[in-house]
C-alpha cells in the first residue's frame, strides 16, 4: 500500500497542518497525498516547475538526443536514472511516480490512464526527463507588468500543434505544439526581451502575430488547454510548448510512455531567477 | 577659404590615393573633401555612425535633456563643447562642419539650406549632439544572416513619423519617427533579441505588426525614405529612428538648428562592439 504510506508520510512532515502550497516541498506534499488534483500554475511562486516525460531506456537515448535537437520545445532540466524515481537534483523528497496531481499514461501512443500517481505502472526501465515549463517565464513577464490573459481568466494556456516539425532523433519527430499569449505590440517586443533571458523554460517565442504560417487554422479552437480573447490592438504570439513530447509520443507511438496531465506539473526547488541566462 | 584648406589636408593624408572609405578617418575624409555626397550607409563597416543635431547653447539644456527622456530615438553618443565643432572622442579629427557629405539647416521649423559643409553657418554658440545610428544594428543583423529589405534593395530605410509622443523636456516635443523593416516572424523575434543588445543605437523596436495603432495610415508613403515591398507571410517591425529630431524640430520651430541629410551620417571611430550591452 505505498501510496496509503505516502499520505501518511506527508502527514507526518507536518502534523495537524495542510501542505504549505507555498513551497515546492509542500506542493508535492500535496500532489503525492493526493490533496491536489488540479494545476499547479500559481503554486511556490518563483520555482521551477517541469513538463514530465517518461519513456523504456531503450528509447531514452533518442529521446535524450530529441530534446538536444529541440531545446525550445523539451528543454531539459533532469533526467533521472533508469528505474530511480528520485531527481535528488531537483527536490531532495521528490519521487516523479507520487508528486505530480496527475498523469497521463499512454501505449502504442493511446491514452490509456490517468491516474493520480504512477506507482502501479513504474518499472525499473523507466526513465524520466524533466523539461522546464512556461510558468517560469510567466512569472517573469507578471513581475515585469505584463497582463499574462489566461493568467487573468484562471484558465489553461491555448495550446496549439503547429506545422514546424520537430527536428528528428532516431524514433522521435512530430509536430511542435506552442502555446500562446496575445500582447499588445510593444508589450510583445519587452515579452521577446523577458523570456529570450530564460532558455532553459523555453526561451523566446517561435512566432508571432500571423498563426496560418505555422498551421493553426482557427486561433479559438486551441487543441490543449482554454481559447482566450484577442484583441484588435494585440498580437498572438507563440511560445515553444513542454506539451510537445505528447504530440511526439501520439505520432511516434511508443509502446510504453507516462507524461504529465497538461497543467500538472512538477514542482522543483530550483528558484525561475536560477534559469535566468543573463 | 577654410573649405578649400580642408580639401587639401584631406589629400595631404593619403597624397595621391582616393580617401579609404572603409576606413572611418577615410569616410571622413571624403565627407570633409566633398568627394562623397551620397548615403553614408555600407561606409567603414564595423564603426558607429551617427545622426546629427546641432543647437544653440541656449536650447542645449533642454535639448540634452529631452534625449536623456527619450533614449530610443534619440540615443546620445556624443555633446561637443558649445562652440567647438570638434568631438574627439569620436574621432582624432573630426570636424562637424565638414565631415558629414551634407547637412540640412533649419531657420524655425524651415529648410532654409542643405549643403556640403556648415563652415559659414558655424557659430561659437552651437553645440553639436551626435545620436546612434540603425547603421550599427543593421550590421548585427545582416551578420546573423537576416535580411534586411532596404539594403537588398539599395534604398534608404523608410521611415514614418507615428502618433508616439516623444516625453516633453522644456521646449522640445514632437512625434516619435520609426523605421521599418520588414521580416518574417520568426526573424522578427531574433531581430528584437539582437537590436536589444544595442540600446545606444536604438535598441529593440517599438513597434510590430500593426501599424495603424501607431499612426501610420499608409504604410506605402513613409514620411522620409522610400517605402519597401512587405510580403504577406512578414510583418512590419518599427524601430525608433534618429530623424526624430528633425520631426521635433519641424513642431517646436527653433530659431537655428543643423541637422544631418536623411541618410548621410558622421562616421565614427567607435566600433559597433563596443556599443554592445552585453
Amino acid at each position: 500500500m505505498p501510496k496509503v504510506a505516502r499520505r501518511f508520510d506527508a502527514k507526518l512532515d507536518s502534523p495537524g497542518l495542510e501542505p504549505d502550497l507555498s513551497s515546492p516541498k509542500g506542493a508535492r506534499a500535496a500532489g503525492r497525498s493526493g490533496a491536489l488534483d488540479g494545476p499547479t500554475s500559481g503554486l511556490a511562486p518563483g520555482f521551477v516547475q517541469g513538463n514530465l516525460a517518461v519513456l523504456p531506456a531503450d528509447l531514452a537515448g533518442d529521446f535524450l538526443h530529441f530534446c538536444q535537437r529541440n531545446p525550445k520545445p523539451c528543454p531539459l532540466i533532469g533526467v533521472s536514472e533508469a528505474g530511480d524515481p528520485r531527481l535528488h537534483l531537483l527536490g531532495e523528497d521528490l519521487d516523479i511516480r507520487t508528486d505530480i496531481p496527475r498523469y497521463r499514461v499512454w501505449k502504442n501512443g493511446a491514452l490509456v490512464d490517468e491516474p493520480q500517481d504512477i506507482l502501479k505502472w513504474w518499472r525499473s526501465d523507466l526513465v524520466a526527463f524533466i523539461l522546464g515549463c512556461s510558468h517560469s517565464f510567466e512569472e517573469a513577464l507578471i513581475e515585469d507588468g505584463l497582463s499574462v490573459r489566461h493568467i487573468d481568466r484562471s484558465t489553461t494556456v491555448p495550446m496549439y500543434r503547429t506545422n514546424i516539425a520537430c527536428v528528428r532523433a532516431g524514433a522521435f519527430q512530430g509536430p511542435m505544439v506552442v502555446s500562446m499569449r496575445p500582447f499588445r505590440p510593444a508589450d510583445a517586443i519587452r515579452a521577446v526581451q523577458i523570456t529570450t533571458r530564460f532558455p532553459a523554460v523555453h526561451g523566446a517565442p517561435v512566432h508571432i502575430g500571423l498563426p496560418q504560417l505555422i498551421g493553426i487554422e482557427d486561433i479559438a479552437k486551441p487543441d490543449y488547454g482554454e481559447a482566450v480573447p484577442i484583441a484588435d490592438d494585440e498580437l498572438p504570439v507563440f511560445w515553444a510548448c513542454g506539451v510537445t513530447p505528447q504530440a511526439v509520443i501520439q505520432a511516434v507511438r511508443p509502446p510504453f510512455a507516462i507524461t504529465h496531465a497538461p497543467g500538472r506539473m512538477i514542482v522543483t526547488d530550483i528558484r525561475n531567477s536560477r534559469l535566468a541566462a543573463l
